[in-house]
């Protein structure tokens, strides 16, 4: 069962636990510092496909074979899988997922989508309607550039606030089992708009949601940064992580010392022409299941929070003059 | 809590009642057999905004505001929207509800995401995540058609088998309570893909997911047609209606006296052009809250089986050639 902790926050009462994951990343992610980190390296941006689009379904393929077999499962012990990509109509995951045949349930949480994935499995399985839940998702650079921005032979000129798609992707599987990484809380995040309008500034955009959601979290659980050994935002990269400093401060809450952003994490900034960092449903997705989770297990965190944030613009609406939506979904991991 | 029956379906063990829902639809609908029904009709296809994305928002908006006042809630009391449509990256759901500041989780199920969202908001309140939940989901056939099929100048011609989206939105709040129309049984949906790659024959697309989805249910529950006083799918249409019939006869299932459409419910075909039926995340919510949820209450049925289908391909996935997968979620929803 599920309790309900201050306005917006969530408890998991039964030991709702991460038994296993799977990550799979491209070829300029295994340029980076986590390029030992992923259970699998495709090199290929087509990985043997006929387009882009159907190689990102291969990748959240790979990423559920790796997390199943991390857990022991087959696809039909899954009774319900959360999938979801940046593709429209989130092609990637119906198309990626259909020859498994386990239960579907697509989300759309842009960028935030594992943490919104994460949080959609913890309540099936902690509420009775599964025993065993996956979550996934995916981004390709490729597909996402041709679809958002430039077609890729037109080599625009990025400007430094931009960041760079990560070709990746990561699952997890969730069982009410006393072994892994437990889903301790969870926040649902409210959808921020500071009207921000620069689709190469979206971590200034997602900085407002994610701050909004923190601070909703502390205060519903009574904690402070200093309680976690780790605050992970998902892709706010360089520009966007400075703007959640200083809209906490303004509230009086310093999370330097403790915070770190998957899209800092992925790529080696000084080297690899990515600008503000990494993004992308695959970049957190692809962080939390190569480096984070396996850094949980071997003691180096013991309690964090994983906050993904989630742009949730589309191309169409920018081109009308709307600003940036966005959104933050938080859930607390832990393994005391 | 929520308990597991057979292999797919899930078992609401508390009362979880639809305990308000409103309904918005446009100039075509109101022109229809459905015209008295709709608590709102807006004539205007832009509805007073400057695009007919804006327009789709406004009317997720309306549709939402005549649920949490037919509820006797406000929008502080809901503690979390589950919201999906049919354009790229969900923006009339994330544009159009972000003035509500609800927790928001952008769901994807094409034009099943009234189930899917009905299933997300039953288990929310069930497994205790949630006091009270909100679904809703829309369409607008001028949004949806430039963007999946032609500009609205284009007047290209359509074939027999192609449907009408209908402009429209629907939405339910959900509540542990014993009053109202009460969900008892939910199945999720496989995607299943019979090779159909017709994007005028979408009926046809989404019949065999419609099948699997019933067929899992009425073998999980151990019942049969027979006890049921409505199985009402989505958006079918006429064509896709009639392969559902074929397919299940094969199964020896047989649904024809007791079935309806939403597609074939909302519009007069023989007088209203729209060939094969309506079609549209705000088909089946639309009418499920003007008509079906209206007729519960009064009696006209007790115990239906409400089965929208979803075809999850996108514009670019048909371009490069892929067929189409569907999806088809049920829920039982009774008034016993």
């Amino acid at each position: 069962m599920i309790k309900r902790t201050g306005k917006y926050t969530l408890t998991f009462q039964d030991e709702i636990n991460i038994t296993g994951y799977g990550s799979v990343a491209g070829k300029k992610e295994s340029e980076g510092p986590l390029r030992d980190n992923f259970d699998k390296l495709i090199y290929d941006a087509y990985a043997g496909q006929k387009s882009f689009e159907l190689a990102e379904c291969l990748f959240q393929q790979e990423a559920v074979i790796l997390a199943l077999n991390s857990a022991k499962k087959k696809a039909d012990d899954i009774d319900m899988i959360f999938a979801g990509d940046l593709l429209n109509q989130c092609i990637s995951s119906s198309y990626g997922l259909k020859e498994f045949d386990i239960p579907y349930l697509g989300q759309y949480g842009a960028c935030s989508t594992m943490a919104q994935g994460l949080i959609m499995a913890a309540m099936s399985v902690s509420g009775g309607a599964s025993n065993c839940s996956a979550c996934v998702t995916s981004s390709h650079f490729c597909s996402a550039e041709r679809q958002y921005r430039f077609p890729l032979e037109y080599g625009g000129q990025r400007t430094p606030s931009a960041q760079w798609t990560v070709t990746g992707s990561g699952c997890c599987v969730l069982e009410k089992k006393s072994k892994g990484a437990k889903i301790r809380h969870a926040t649902i995040g409210r959808i921020r708009d500071y009207n921000i309008s620069d689709l190469n500034n979206m971590g200034a955009a997602m900085a407002p949601a994610a701050a909004q959601t923190i601070l909703d979290y502390l205060e519903d659980t009574g904690s402070s940064p200093e309680d976690y050994d780790l605050i992970l935002t998902g892709d706010l990269g360089f520009v966007g992580s400075k703007c959640l400093y200083d809209i906490l401060s303004a509230d009086g809450v310093d999370i330097v010392g403790r915070h770190n952003d998957c899209g800092l994490m992925i790529y080696n900034r000084d080297k690899q022409d990515v600008h503000s960092g990494g993004s992308g449903c695959g970049c957190s997705a692809s962080v939390l299941c190569s480096t984070i989770l396996p850094d949980m297990h071997k003691g180096k965190y013991k309690n964090i929070l994983f906050v993904a944030t989630g742009a949730l613009m589309s191309p169409t609406s920018s081109q009308q003059g709307n600003s940036i939506p966005a959104i933050a979904h938080l859930v607390n991991i832990s393994t005391q």
